[in-house]
């Protein structure tokens, strides 16, 4: 028997949600996909993606990310190989990349003669990636409705300057995140992760470390657990720290602050 | 008759989507509430939004954010008070602080002896606030999906430590943005606010400044059509300029980076 979609987040056979409806399932069933099949994403499908994210909340309705959708084979190669090399980039049949976009704003306030000051300031790069990165899930979202998989590449910011050459992005404007879009390849073999348990993350009035931390261990014991079903080793706690070790860890993103200046997003 | 939800969300009559679902149809339909009915949101509803915010991709399952749900009215009077005055704060039953957190990660390398250095660099903060994003528009989507009614407060960036204070956040995390959550009030004035025309941010294989800002005028027009059915005045690219002009529209978050440097999250 499948277990429940909340077990099956949680890696906890006995996690339940009494309130649950179709989009919720949708929701909770999200897994990355990375194995695509040969299926086409349509225009009419790109469109109602775009359509989605455009609908998500933004900041004073300043809309400030664009997306670029490439889909020639040529180009998704070699932005595969700016990002990590990783394959699935350059087999996916469309490749999105979200733009934070301030570049925008700057345009038309140069056109109208106006100063937007503001752009330069780690504020508002803040609200340039907030803002795409909810518009991106909305389209992820969206996606998973209409039968599409979909994986975040957060390794395109690993040489934005290159992808910027790539996809000839003005200044005030820099890669935020990639996402490959297409058809699940049944024969991937994946499955929902388990997330930390609801009482690690969901604090009550106020912030208690003490009381969240004390379910890390067990959340440690379900994801040694659900690692080894795929051949892999370590628990959470030993990951996080592996991912988050120092700037060697980082495949070349700690100059990211350094780079975003010369991209005209100088976050001061 | 109603307008389609493209033509609504383009706040242009012509415009349709071939593909549609009833996934996309809660968020094409996506508008923001800022006045609610006296029903509570059960625990049980809270759950779910939590549920699916957890669910929502995250880098490396690294997790990196809480939620502080606050329900207290005076707790939620007095961040209303730090977030610009905003009323609706105190008057949603509801009212969820996501915090982007790296302390979880700072936490439990500190009781292994190991060291996560990466957790000082703006990419990691930028990881931080992404996280938080995704997670917390799956709950929005979810909320929707639900009957329920959200906005976003990005005013609680105007006064973090203050904000850090009264949620008691540890080192390493700050307060990424809001999110009021009730029943709708359907007294409320409001409606789909028509976004950028799809053209204006969607790109073919590589950014074309000329040809997306091309579709800025009419979409002025038609914002300012918008506007004008609520009593107010001005267009998208005024109200752009006024929003990004300088430090002096910014609310005190033009010191955003200092703060976060106190908080524990240098962005090196």
């Amino acid at each position: 028997m499948s277990p429940t979609p909340a077990a099956a987040r949680y890696g906890d056979p006995d996690a339940r949600l009494d309130v649950l409806n179709d989009v919720v399932r949708v929701q909770l069933a999200h897994r990355s996909v990375r194995k695509f099949g040969p299926r086409e994403v349509s225009d009419a499908e790109l469109a109602a993606l775009i359509a989605a994210a455009q609908s998500a909340p933004t900041s004073s309705n300043l809309q400030p990310w664009s997306v670029v959708a490439v889909r020639d084979p040529q180009r998704r190669a070699r932005l595969a190989a700016l990002a990590a090399d990783q394959q699935f980039i350059a087999e996916a049949p469309l490749f999105l990349v979200w733009i934070a976009d301030l570049g925008r704003a700057r345009r038309l306030a140069a056109r109208a003669g106006a100063a937007v000051d503001a752009v330069d300031y780690l504020e508002t790069t803040l609200i340039g990636y907030i803002d795409t990165a909810l518009a991106a899930q909305n389209a992820v979202v969206a996606a998973a409705s209409l039968g599409l998989g979909t994986v975040f590449v957060g390794a395109i910011r690993n040489r934005p300057e290159e992808v910027a050459a790539e996809l000839q992005l003005p200044q005030h404007t820099t890669a935020a995140f990639g996402l490959a879009v297409g058809t699940p390849d049944p024969e991937e073999r994946a499955d929902v992760k388990p997330r930390l348990p609801q009482e690690a993350v969901l604090h009550v009035e106020q912030y208690d470390a003490d009381a969240a931390d004390g379910h890390i261990p067990v959340y440690d014991e379900r994801l040694t657990a659900y690692n080894a079903r795929f051949g892999l080793r370590g628990n959470w706690t030993d990951r996080v720290i592996a991912r988050l070790k120092g700037p060697e860890s980082m495949a070349g993103r700690d100059r990211l602050r350094e780079t975003l200046h010369r991209l005209g997003l100088p976050s001061r």
